[in-house]
């Protein structure tokens, strides 16, 4: 008899049913004497013993499907060791439950704080293996992850919408892409759209660089300029900040602004004179049936986690590199981010075509 | 000799260049010895004669393509008749541009404030022909504008990926609609979308009804509630407020929410105990390649443009009634404004369904 | 108690989820004490009595779902009075299965053999209410069918995805699209498209104006020439044949060519010294989440269909006529055909701008 | 004075536009002394020297347009030296057109036989430099081919629409891919569809395992079996036949079937008893704007080719390699062919949840 729990948590995204029925498929056409145990709501679902038993047919049909069949919730890590008002101290529950259900591993998707806390239950004594969840790509120890490259598609289809608006009217378009703390989605979403300006969290910028660029395109005749911005992007005067005082002056325009499209917007209205137009794609970028991209890496992933359970490996997030599924350590992975490389190939190829990164 | 001044106005959207591409090929296809004049970026070209010579070529390959070749801007009907500070009177300036080249006719492209200019000008002795163009759907004496179902597809997309989303977090989330002060976009693409809730200028909402429907719900088990809001919509005590009360008020709330969702959110978090999440596709909706069904529409419609220049009517928007395209006196049509009737069939049959309106 | 029968019958196509979940709501938000029995796979499932018991949550999240959660057979109306070798004398035992069951009422979704066998069952006592469905949009009485529009997208998505390969290389495309007898998914796909050439069953076609008007595309400096035809489409010589010819040649046919496009390629092949290309989206044209025109038109007309079996009116078909829903005699509907009117304005359109329909 | 030749040739693609729109904005950016000679229709514009004069703007707004500005054509490497009626040796004539032209260099997009002329053209002392354009990704040296990604979305949404069909029918469905003579295409879009059967050139396939595996899954009650086959794929009794007698036998069954479905079709109808349905979505594949992924893959290709150009870097393929853009020499990529190995994880992945390649 295999028992094993699944779960995902953190912000949903595209393929995670994808990957749960990589998963699925590829233990139960090798074991019959099985229980899976779906956990409710991500760590929620552990900590306080609350899923559904899964059946091969819960597994059936869902390839296509966004969000997650398992419901999702986040539970910070910073909060995992915190007694709460009912007294739980979380980490205990999650092992009682896992204990309780004499589970043989947990199979948990997620992102950067999931991970963190999957490491944590892995010290722990519990057998875990991750699967790299998440649109912002920002997980480290794989080239990608699931959820990345359909998060391209729609900011993408966003930034091809407003470019034939921009085509019609004479204005700045600013389109706020996600992508947490780093500038993946909106990198590749930037070039895919033909963005002329592209900010990322990575490349800290100068309005007055801004500014000229697009005066520069005015002065050539060309009647638009399309801004990709990251919603973690910077001002370089603010990414000099002491870490203290940058936090401080983010409380404040987090009350004034409902996010970094419209303060920007306000900056260059009053540098430019130029109308400029906002566009936040928000959430729909995490919804959605995956893109067959996603389907496939999902796919593999979870066949490969299939395989690992089969063969008792735990301890690992599965990963892909250099197109192969392969293990990284959970004990690597957790705590670290995969940022852009300012000095990438993929940065100065984009400045070769004239793409300004609002830097120089 | 025929010579045709065409010229698209207002904000842009899908399938304005699939409706010129329709009136030049009917053009072309009968009349050898004829010259489009292309007027630059709306009346604006008409105003300043800015315009482009176009040729049979311009228009072909131009069916899918989304924006306006001639490009658009908004010259509000309210200050036609004032002269600006460049002493030139708008309207005295059109008549010049068109007498000077000698035209036959013009062709017009766009939504109820660009009638209202194009009625005042067939008053001043032009021949003018029209074509309903606008997202909003809210034109007088046509069933339908094109540009409306793209604004609906794209719009229902958006709420795709939020129920998606939604049913993975449990949580209240608003989706608002383009429509400017008429919720036909809205109202479709919430029951396209499957929406909870629709909020619409025609029907104003009651926060308590919306608030105890939520809560029924979450009584219910459901995990989320959808909100389609109209942009243009009204709580029921604003829309009982004297007109100038009102707008001082919407002035107010102007300075204080980027839009209607924001405060929508902001009453529904303290009212219910629940996280609300925003999403707002804003220009996207005028975005992209038309839908078929607005091609279709924008092709017959130019089409029978066509057939009406060559038979020497002026004085009409072409409509679709009943299928049919159809010709409108243009006095008729202009500053009148189609909205949804509370009472209409297809209101009736979103309640059988259980979807609220807000209000009762 | 309500008793309540539903099948879907005959080809798949776009909506019918969506129609049963307007149905089922309208049902359940009025009537508590409900039964609904659904019939496996179309009327085999009323014959043999095999049917699951729906819950209100079977209809939940179904909106955007093709094809049909009851699953559906072809039963040919011809057969309906055979005996077949099991025996069974197929309307005796639909009867059998609604009296044992003590239905109130069958909800039956079809197209135009569904409709004759449902007005069969009409006329042998049974309460029958029957909605619209067919890509073909071939079913008289209703102004619209659902599945149709949804049929015209993915058909045009075919037309302009040859587009672009047929401006890259110097061809004839035929891009052949469904409709069984009729023509009104190639001629709303055709426009949509920018086709040059529509033929439909309608127009019978002279092989010699194609060519002609594939020579003089070529003179006229245009590379290639986009051809949609109807699967149904046929030649002038062969529409002028007695009926029992025409089948014999077309028995002839099917042996020879896997469809209609295959039969025009080498007829224009041997005409005009042109490389031609086929492409049949086939399948594809029923298959994938309903567009939003078919959500909403199905959304409509199964709550329409809810209110009348709260009214208990039955014997008819729900329909839509200039917008609205409404109700039409079974009797009126069963056994006629809606076919393209080749005098129809959108014909005549069509021709303004150019296309050809190969007649003429 | 900077002179560059560029042609695209073999079948069109995705993305062909957005490379060549990423060579000409990286040499547009840097020198302005430069004249772009775009060769139409592929060789042959080269061979006739008939080509336009390219200016900034020709390459502006094509990012997302499918298709190739230049036109292509087919002209096969194993005629380059055969002189035709027109007495015209290509080489020569090319060479010619070279030399006159006083060019730098050409830029040449193709894929593997396109390489094989480019190379010659390298071997006769032109400056060469190729961008790998295929949907086959066939090409060796470089990890991926833009328009491959974009295919597989098409043959996956083709996978998906038949699938919703599938689930109300109870039959087999064979979706033929495009990819020549390898598997890759068929491999992606038959994971990311869901695909039941997935038949490779690469691994030839046994009848009877199909039959064998049909039968058992309408055994355990799945409706429905999906088999994505790919265009070239082989029966192993075949795969084992002397070239020359393979070769004759194809010949005899390119006048029977219409493609590898048909055949596969009437083999799987006679052996099990199963309705079967075939789509072809065919020259679709090629076809309409190019997804993201393959848009940031032909940029980056293109910017580091106008690198490569401004360093006067010649006889190299740009190509892709871990993520990055390199440059592989010409002469080792002539003629080779990557196909799917047999051997690799993603197929013993997709055998591990259960996905047949009718082999064993």
């Amino acid at each position: 008899m295999l028992r094993i729990g699944m779960l995902t948590s953190g912000g949903d995204c595209q393929a995670l049913n994808a990957a749960m029925r990589g998963v699925a498929k590829g233990i139960f056409a090798k074991v019959k004497d099985v229980e899976i145990y779906g956990f409710r709501d991500g760590y929620k679902g552990l900590i306080y013993s609350t899923f559904d038993m899964m059946t091969e047919k819960d597994f059936s049909g869902i390839l296509t499907r966004g969000g997650t069949i398992l419901g999702t919730s986040r539970q910070p890590f910073k909060q995992m060791r915190v007694i709460g008002e009912d007294g739980v101290d979380k980490v205990e529950a999650m092992k009682h439950t896992y204990h309780k259900l004499n589970l043989d591993c947990l199979v948990i998707l997620g992102g950067n704080g999931t991970h963190k806390t999957a490491n944590l239950l892995r010290e722990e004594g519990l057998n875990v293996i991750t699967l790299p969840k998440t649109i912002d790509n920002d997980l480290w120890g794989t080239d990608m992850t699931f959820g990345f490259q359909s998060a391209v598609d729609i900011a993408t289809d966003t930034i091809d919408r407003i470019h034939t608006t921009a085509t019609s009217h004479s204005r700045v378009f600013i389109i706020e892409v996600m992508g947490h703390k780093v500038g993946w989605v909106t990198l590749h979403a930037g070039i895919a759209g033909g963005a002329d300006i592209i900010l990322l969290p990575e490349i800290p910028y100068d309005l007055n660089v801004i500014a000229e660029y697009i005066k520069k395109r005015s002065a050539a005749g060309k009647r638009f300029t399309i801004i990709a911005v990251a919603e973690g992007a910077i001002a370089k005067e603010e990414a000099e900040l002491p870490k203290k005082k940058l936090k401080e002056l983010q409380e404040k325009k987090k009350a004034k602004y409902p996010s970094v499209a419209y303060e920007l917007a306000e900056k260059i209205e009053s540098k430019c004179d130029k109308e400029v137009r906002i566009t936040v794609p928000g959430h729909t970028q995490r919804g959605g049936s995956p893109c067959p991209y996603d389907r496939v890496l999902a796919t593999r992933l979870g066949a490969a986690a299939a395989e690992m359970i089969l063969c008792h490996e735990y301890g690992y997030m599965v990963a892909i590199k250099e197109g192969e599924t392969c293990k990284v350590p959970l004990k690597e992975v957790a705590g670290k981010l995969k940022t852009v490389d300012p000095k990438a190939k993929i940065i100065s190829e984009a400045r070769t075509i004239g793409i300004s990164f609002g830097d120089k």
